[in-house]
């Protein structure tokens, strides 16, 4: 992934959702089938000096619809989140990396869904770490790719 | 629930977690048992003219903190999100404003437990309407009571 993509990812998802600029989400990695997202601990925090359950829970919900735009034609296929579900596992008190995948057979079986039907539903699995590498949060979110009018 | 009471809520809201100021989460109900907050739409919406999934789920999760404010000794009891799982189901084109309840033989369920055994669990369903009532999400948290030590 290049500087050049990533400031153009970036500035694309500022655009879209000014809220991750002001949460300071950063995407890292923007790639067909794998995205990951950044946050920074400071400005996210609460009085117990964790990050706030619901900063950590936009890092990993967004990734659903970046990983739509770097995997599918982003001006035909538009995601739509429906529900979401996070566990947090540990208390965050560093910057979080939040990472997702979609498998190739995934990919091609949700290209294929929309194509034929105008719709297609996915689950994507996000994780968060900090610094350190320890999870400390787990999001499966429920998303829809819908071919656009 | 006087003014000055709802005042030094949102006071005492916007400095434990800060991003509830930037949201501009506002509590505009808050009893022992029962609790509501609202958030505005400007600020908080995306591309697509609908309110932001993670400001959504944060004006939710809030409240599981806020009832335990609300509703229990905060200068003992400290409340802990363990998870939540939101159901969108209709975009938000409008303010939402999320409630809450605790029935209160949940309340005193739960005081024993935390003067029993240091704590205990709880689900809070949250439910978020638009300006005309239309749901737009639900969500299921769950939650931990524990005893300050």
């Amino acid at each position: 992934v290049t500087d050049e993509l990533l400031r153009f990812a970036n500035d694309q998802l500022a655009s879209s959702i000014p809220l991750m600029r002001t949460l300071g989400v950063r995407l890292v990695d923007v790639r067909r089938g794998h995205v990951a997202a950044e946050i920074p601990f400071e400005g996210n925090g609460n009085h117990v000096g964790t990050m706030y359950a619901g900063a950590l829970f936009s890092v990993c919900e967004v990734l659903g619809g970046v990983i739509c735009t770097a995997t599918f034609d982003a001006s035909r296929y538009a995601p739509v989140v429906r529900g979401a579900e996070i566990r947090y596992l540990r208390p965050a008190t560093t910057p979080v990396r939040a990472t997702a995948s979609l498998d190739e057979a995934t990919v091609v079986r949700i290209a294929g869904e929309v194509d034929e039907k105008g719709k297609a539903d996915f689950v994507l699995d996000v994780l968060a770490t900090a610094s350190d590498g320890t999870v400390v949060a787990t999001m499966r979110g429920d998303y829809q790719v819908r071919l656009r009018r």
